[in-house]
């Protein structure tokens, strides 16, 4: 839990939240109301439903995980009188209530002061209970569109490199000066970062780095040694755990593997316990990566 | 107004509003508090400030300009309950009823079943009247994160070339195929738009292109012929009536030129008739894009 005796760079808070759990890893909240468990409020509105998930999930893995990752469009889908981004600012205090760090997956992208705008809607303004350490953003703007992001105390996560089939159609292209697309974002986010690192070694600025490209990783791992990597992808997208270890450096640190899907909807639809399947497949994942990690 | 008898196609409807108005033109929603009159609503709360400042704005120029577009995250950093949120639903619906065609800026840019959440998100589920025409994207992650977005009677503008300075960092690298990366875009968003095209010939995909690189814009034109050009850049930015023309083809249409703060602040902070001044700095723009594409 946030407390005057934590550190105040974000890349340090999070790499200290890790190793009180042994896990370098994340759980993705995306909520979605056809997969929700039968015996979660079912004669609630939808938005209240996914409230209720959403708290079950985070007491599931909150002793296990050191960080949540919400998923802002599975709640800003629920528009009407603005009671969707209500409750991802519930979700958001009841995660750092229960002491996780939590990265708002937001991929905002934007310039200057609008950029500020979405930082104050991620971060908040004062000491808020309820605003982000983290939030993604996609750097096609570039740094006009990052550093109104590193706030004291919070960071980002750059999109470098995703996990989806389409994202090679643009990022794998080859530059004339030589490397991808994704090289020249990288060489960016690290220059960008570098003003930003914390004590641990890490920047406030870190990288969106897909799990279902270990041969990027490795090469992205040595472009961008200061920043975290956040990896989208294991589990449910294809990644496994021999797949993210390039992205770690040799002393086992600097990424953070996130599973959304296979963790959150691990459960039966009519499983009155869904909330123990849940903790199950959270602790599965983190044995399975640190086993991965021991052998490398 | 929307009704049974316009166009379901969304880049028919903008035309045909545009024609009505003899104006390819668009004013951006960008509030901020510290830029309001003084006369707004001094007393209230500054997200219910912001709302009549925006309902004002859309009084001053709905007779003249087809099109607004609302700046998500100036509404959205009001994160309290969500009232940023509720607001901006607000001034959307509030825009349609004066007629005026939406395009949310909200430069999302993710994938598959979330990129679904974001379409929701701007677009609703069904007829819901405050919901937006379109909405600007990110096309970072290639096709996976726009066809999500290119609903029945909905469009998107997705990002090829800003109008920031640090957008070249990325933007304009030469690939070792050809080209700049902005070229891959717009010959990625070409292609994606293909099969979504009007009656009048325009794609529901369209392009973003900033007006202060007018050499690319004829370029992007050329590689584009079928998107809509939504140009901002105009005015504070720097970009003036002259460096827009290539964004039109020679029948004058295919662009739509935005301008913010040019527009919606054009009045002395004690000015009682601020509105005014919105309603002729818009026909003054209006008159200045009319006379460039004369005399072109």
């Amino acid at each position: 839990m946030p407390s005057a005796s934590q550190p105040t760079h974000p890349a340090d808070r999070l790499l200290n939240a890790i190793d009180a759990r042994r896990a370098p890893v994340c759980v993705g909240l995306d909520p979605v109301l056809n997969r929700l468990p039968n015996a979660v409020a079912p004669d609630a509105e939808p938005i209240e439903r996914l409230r209720t998930f959403c708290f079950g999930v985070l007491r599931a893995v909150a002793d296990h995980v050191p960080c949540v990752k919400p998923q802002a469009a599975c709640f800003e889908r629920y528009r009407k009188n603005g009671r969707g981004v209500a409750v991802l600012n519930e979700v958001i205090a009841e995660a750092k209530r229960l002491g996780m760090e939590v990265i708002l997956d937001a991929k905002r992208g934007d310039i200057g002061v609008t950029a500020e705008h979405y930082a104050a809607m991620a971060f908040g303004e004062g000491a808020d209970s309820d605003t982000a350490d983290w939030i993604t953003i996609n750097s096609y703007l570039g740094a006009d569109g990052i550093t109104p992001f590193l706030k004291p105390g919070r960071g980002a996560f750059a999109l470098v490199r995703t996990s989806n089939p389409g994202g090679d159609a643009l990022q794998s292209q080859t530059l004339a000066s030589g490397g991808t697309v994704a090289d020249t974002v990288a060489a960016m986010v690290r220059e960008i970062g570098e003003p930003s690192i914390g004590e641990r070694g890490y920047s406030a600025l870190g990288a969106v780095v897909g799990a279902t490209k270990p041969e990027d990783a490795a090469r992205l791992r040595d472009a961008m040694p200061r920043q975290l990597f956040l990896v989208p992808g294991y589990g449910a997208q294809g990644g496994g755990a021999k797949d993210i270890l390039p992205c770690f450096h040799d002393d086992g640190t600097g990424a953070v593997i996130n599973a959304s899907r296979s963790v959150i909807y691990a459960f039966e639809p009519n499983d009155e316990d869904w909330m123990k399947g849940v903790e199950r497949a959270a602790r599965t994942m983190i044995d399975d990566i640190r086993a991965a990690l021991a052998t490398d």
